[in-house]
């Protein structure tokens, strides 16, 4: 059984870390505020295991009733409870794009459950026809990872409508970045799961929340699973710190928009030098160069001190994954690819 | 499939709360300025999966090597993880006490394993025969719960002995209280599990955070279906304040002897009042009264504002499991108690 490789967290040295999809902004006032000592001295008691003012507020921000909404230890967490909720060795088995978030594959394996794997088109769409009826759950990452691109909320609805008697699940981790939400789906069609996180745009990868929206039914059964395991899976702090944030939903409005502007800007400078990069709807952006090949580009940059995601996929080996920071450490990056291709054609001279 | 229960958390008045045994004192100093402004500012990063820092400083406390730590999202975490890792529905059973911790049975029936559950002795404990060989693992909370009665590392031993090829999983969540720790046995058998949690004796039921100590073969498995689940299950902050918690063992070892005299206090004072208690060497008494019975004590005791914890299970539903509180607590519980049995006393005459 293989395990999934969370992106590296060396510690030898400082890096400009533009690998694991962070927000490069601090939670909100508010949060720091919420979390104080107080709250902290309070740990000897046990946490909400039902999160209800957490599930309160999340329902009245988006317009949902606290029925449709579970929360969990992160949207790694969710993941895996859908597997183990609505997947089955003999009857449900599982479908997702070959190039997704590498945990879809683990889970399947962890569980025996048959994984179907589709790959992506050329331009690394996902080919909607490829899901429409094939008695399997779907499992799609919109916007996708690594690739950025995301699907229609008509497209969704199409894949959704035409698996009745199965989950689907769409995990939204990246949406805020300028995707479209299939959350209004829900009220029309009762297979699908809205999986959605604050680590990315709500800056909270610390601190292990995941939320998820769907029909009451599929709400029900995962909370089945989660008071089945680990009741008590999100701390007190977490709880604060998600209820706070909820509160101040317009500083990450704002960061979504700045990281947005970030990605346009960056990818403008990345053709500039030569690159190549896919329509990215997420904090990251997925690029291939002309000029180097994508594990050179990686290494040559970690040498730098700057990390970015390489995986070593064949259909994707050149490109690189590289996370939206903050325009100074866009500005780094830029500074240091150019770089690295000048003392390349140098050595090719 | 039942889930299980946790003990209720009511919000519509103030209770003094003895029914989900907590620590009745807040973390401590170091705990509290460990996690500050600056730490929950950094909740935008991701925490560190492999939990370097926090697993050798319960190397170096405990005495072990780093290789035989595990840590995660509270014990709950590790005991399900544990059934996942090492129970099989056809080639591992899993063999525990009908009285005890009512998660092993919900885990049991999660992965479909077969439960073989042994009644306790008539005196409430572990008839140790039933636990030699039988082609099973073996799963004891030591001390158990709710009686609070402990084996002895010899007991524990002649089990782990006798189960070579199986895992004996000892959960020892209420250890801190007065039993002797199994641990020093790991050195010697690699097939057994020791089960610790912050929540109790550490004061951090709210932070959510587990740990167990085994061979290097079984944290390894731990590893695997953690990194296969939810490699990030632990918070940034709970980690700082599990590192803190570490630095400061001689606060919590006086809290533990100022529950385990508390405890004691507690239960001569319910034996003059008529009440049995069972040897108890955790952070809760196990008590039933010659006047009253079990059911009818605590709805009383709820009335009065003070919740304990029944369990339903015809041979233990005469007793209630009381979470030791603080000393003013305590004389609180018992002054209810004495007005309650008078009462029902007056009703009778």
């Amino acid at each position: 059984m293989e395990a999934y490789t969370p992106g590296e967290q060396p510690t030898e040295r400082k890096y400009i870390k533009l690998n694991t999809n962070e927000s490069p902004y601090p939670p909100s006032d508010g949060v720091i505020k919420a979390v104080n000592s107080t709250e902290v001295s309070l740990l000897n008691l046990y946490p909400d295991p039902v999160c209800k003012k957490l599930k309160n507020k999340l329902a009245k921000l988006y317009g949902v009733n606290e029925e449709n909404v579970f929360v969990s230890n992160g949207s790694d967490d969710i993941l895996n409870f859908s597997f183990m909720a609505f997947c089955n060795a003999d009857t449900h088995p599982v479908k997702f794009p070959e190039i997704s978030y590498g945990f879809y594959k683990v889970y399947a394996e962890l569980y025996g459950v048959k994984a179907m794997i589709m790959p992506l088109n050329k331009d690394f769409t996902v080919n909607v026809e490829d899901y429409l009826g094939n008695n399997a759950n779907v499992v799609i990452a919109n916007p996708n990872a690594p690739t950025g691109i995301a699907l229609t909320v008509e497209e969704i609805e199409k894949i959704v409508k035409a698996n009745p008697d199965y989950v689907v699940l769409i995990d939204e981790a990246y949406v805020d970045f300028g995707a479209e939400s299939c959350l209004p789906l829900i009220k029309k069609y009762d297979n699908l799961l809205v999986v959605r996180t604050f680590s990315k745009s709500r800056s909270m990868a610390g601190a292990r929340l995941g939320f998820a929206f769907g029909s009451e039914e599929l709400i029900r059964d995962l909370e089945k699973i989660k008071f089945s395991t680990n009741p008590y899976n999100i701390n007190r702090l977490t709880l604060v710190a998600g209820e706070a944030a909820i509160d101040e939903d317009g500083y990450y409005t704002e960061n979504c928009k700045a990281v947005a502007n970030t990605r346009e800007y960056t990818q403008n400078e990345l053709k500039k030098l030569g690159f190549e990069c896919t329509e990215s709807k997420a904090n990251f952006i997925f690029a291939k160069s002309d000029k180097i090949g994508g594990e050179e580009l990686y290494l040559a940059l970690k040498e730098n001190g700057i990390l970015v995601r390489h995986f070593s996929a064949p259909s994707i080996c050149e490109y690189n994954r590289i996370t939206v920071g903050t325009k100074e450490e866009m500005d780094a990056l830029i500074t240091a690819i150019s770089s690295i291709i000048k003392e390349k054609n140098n050595e090719n001279i």
